[in-house]
């Protein structure tokens, strides 16, 4: 398929500029020809549920036995009903989980009493069909807010889903959980242990990530190695903050976003305060920070992938308010859209973003371009900076000059497109 | 002019659906089929210094004698040269001022030692072209950040300004410190006292009000009451919290931002804690919001005004987070602008802006039209819906059903010409 296509190669392309650990094999879904293979311990299916697209919108992942579990959830005080059910399931089932599924087109967020009745119903029929317990299937959905589900279309494509499970289903899983994405996220990094090699697997959609009503950032990622819940959940959180949550489309939160790990333990073990624990976290930060730049380079609109970097600050809290001020500033993303090198939107969003610096310290560049030196003199070259922003992709660095803080946030460009798609989405 | 008639038109009709306060008369400048008169005791001319538009782009407001004075500024920490300069002369004039200096076309910001020099010269030339002090002039700045001030240019308005001034010239100094503003914004309260009336002008433009580069919010008011410099203040700051700084259009807080009063004395005296200090203070920010609510109009891009209150809140601080969170967001700007009643996104701004709710509690009206009621239950009609959507200005009103705090936030649409607008401004 032309998306396929197209997403092959941005994910090629991205992961060949990637900065990989050392003990870490990258492997793009079509490096070994497959559709994706699932680390061992897994497998993934999908269907057609019709329930809004002309595509499969219907996505199980199962684990062969009982799996470590861990996931974060938005901290949207309107969160839907599947985050709700997840959450409950993750304490029953003591965060040792069997499935998760999960549809897109429809958020079931905001539907009260019978969204939660639907999201249960969900897991229900899982269970039933996989001989599991309901606590242990997490439920996740992503779309439109405020709709009910079309529950008998859901049921019947739940009924189909298993006779769809395979080993190598990445690219198709990924598939099945996009809204307004325009490619599947899959990918696999295979990790060196003291005992022996992991992998790690992840999809993930957003499109408008951090956008309430569409979007919704979903990422399920997959392991082999061997490794407790609780182990799991610091890894994932960890990675977590400077990963899925150092990106911004557009600075809405979603009311479903929900990033989950499951290890099948069928691989090496990963013990507290090891080197290989080291390792695993690295590796999936990793994988998430590739995950989470393919979700802005996709992002609603969006024609640049600009990394924004605050360094010097007084702390890493001041750098990430900078380094988020500045990624999510409106002028700032039209400036990178339009490609003009309006750096002074760059400290004005700085200066209000509530960290703390003297403005004669600043100091900005553009790739290793110095646009602003010390004393508010920028003499650079429009040329050279034209030449810089004309790029799919650079960086962005401020230093605030007080201090060790530092932060990175990866952020697009704001385009007329954008509002295209959100003038219009629900009808 | 074309821009003078459309302004008028926009500013007669908004005065007749603004609820005044009873003891004020409002009075748009063509009313009396003037200009705009200033209160008595101040005068204000206009020239083109060819600073970056082919129209009037220096303002001087003078008042006759020392005037007690206020004056407000942006809390970005890269403030402009003239904000800087204009906070000290303010305390070295003992807050009794004469003159304002305005350019647009060039913020003076981000110019290090020399802006400071610059907006030093300025301050001096008017002093001696009005044989004043140099701390009895304030001096503003408003249009691109990092580029020097054409001090030549600058020089030579500034040594012809005086010539224009006169009594009746409200509405070209209102031209005169646009920046990408599409009419002028002047208007006039008369408001009646214990002791007599007294007349409250003023002057704004924004645009991209609280934008870095281009816009800076600025306004400049004058009246004729008899005041002392420190009970301004106190008027000024308690009136600007619920005016200007409950506005938004792209959510980015200028380095140039100011509002500054003047009060020539000549009309009666208002005293501390009298009956006439709180009816001058309601008729002061019934102004302030007037000419707020005008720059939103004339956001860039805008073609809605929208006024977003939030009540029921725990408190005052988180009706306001969530009442600007939901007139900031990317989200439901574009469904405003798109005419969808796209509703979710509204109450997930809500449910990630750190105000305390219980979502099942929510209650969400478009004008009267109640959208969401308690349970997460929405059944209106869409038509209805459409129709409140296609109006020019309408309300949100978001109950979150867990106390007394309310505040309200005006905000615009977010269309493609905003982009277009802010792809290529410097250029």
């Amino acid at each position: 398929m032309e998306k396929n296509r197209k997403g092959l190669k941005v994910i090629r392309e991205l992961s060949a500029v990637t900065p990989w650990p050392a003990s870490v094999t990258p492997m793009s879904a079509d490096s070994d020809g497959t559709h994706g293979f699932w680390p061992a311990g897994f497998t993934a299916g999908s269907v057609s549920a019709a329930i809004k697209y002309d595509r499969a919108d219907l996505m199980l992942l199962v684990a062969k036995a009982p799996s470590s579990a861990a996931a974060l959830f938005t901290r949207n005080l309107c969160c839907a009903a599947p985050v709700m059910l997840s959450r409950e399931h993750l304490q029953r089932s003591r965060s040792l989980v069997r499935a998760i599924i999960c549809n897109s087109g429809n958020a079931n967020a905001a539907t009260g009493e019978k969204g939660m009745d639907d999201a249960l119903a969900m897991a229900n029929a899982i269970a039933r069909e996989l001989a599991v317990k309901p606590e242990e299937v997490l439920v996740a959905s992503t779309g439109v807010i405020g709709q009910l589900l079309p529950m008998e279309r859901v049921l019947g494509g739940i009924s189909a889903i298993p006779c769809s499970l395979q080993h190598d289903s990445g690219i198709d899983a990924a598939m099945a959980i996009m809204t307004t994405d325009t490619f599947p996220k899959f990918f696999t990094l295979e990790l060196q242990l003291s005992a022996g090699s992991v992998r790690l697997s992840g999809i993930a959609k957003g499109s408008g990530m951090i956008s309430p009503n569409m979007a919704t950032m979903l990422a399920f990622l997959a392991t082999d190695a061997a490794i407790s819940p609780a182990l799991l959940q610091k890894a994932l959180k960890e990675a977590n903050r400077k990963s899925f949550n150092a990106i911004t489309v557009d600075g809405d939160t979603s009311t479903n976003d929900m990033a989950a790990i499951l290890a099948s333990g069928t691989g090496p073990e990963i013990k507290a305060h090891s080197s290989d624990f080291t390792l695993f976290c690295e590796a999936l930060e990793a994988l998430m920070t590739f995950l989470a730049k393919l979700i802005v380079i996709d992002g609603e609109g969006a024609t640049k992938l600009v990394e924004v970097t605050v360094e010097g600050a007084a702390n890493d809290r001041d750098a990430e308010l900078a380094a988020r001020t500045i990624a999510q500033s409106s002028l700032v993303k039209t400036a990178i859209h339009g490609e003009d090198a309006n750096w002074g939107r760059v400290i004005a969003a700085a200066g209000r973003s509530g960290a703390l610096f003297n403005q004669e310290e600043l100091e900005l560049y553009f790739n290793d371009l110095c646009i602003l030196r010390p004393g508010l003199i920028a003499d650079f070259s429009e040329t050279a900076a034209s030449e810089i922003m004309a790029k799919d992709s650079y960086t962005i660095t401020l230093h605030l000059g007080c201090g060790q803080g530092r932060a990175t946030v990866w952020t697009c460009d704001l385009s007329k497109e954008y509002v295209d798609i959100n003038g219009s989405y629900r009808s």
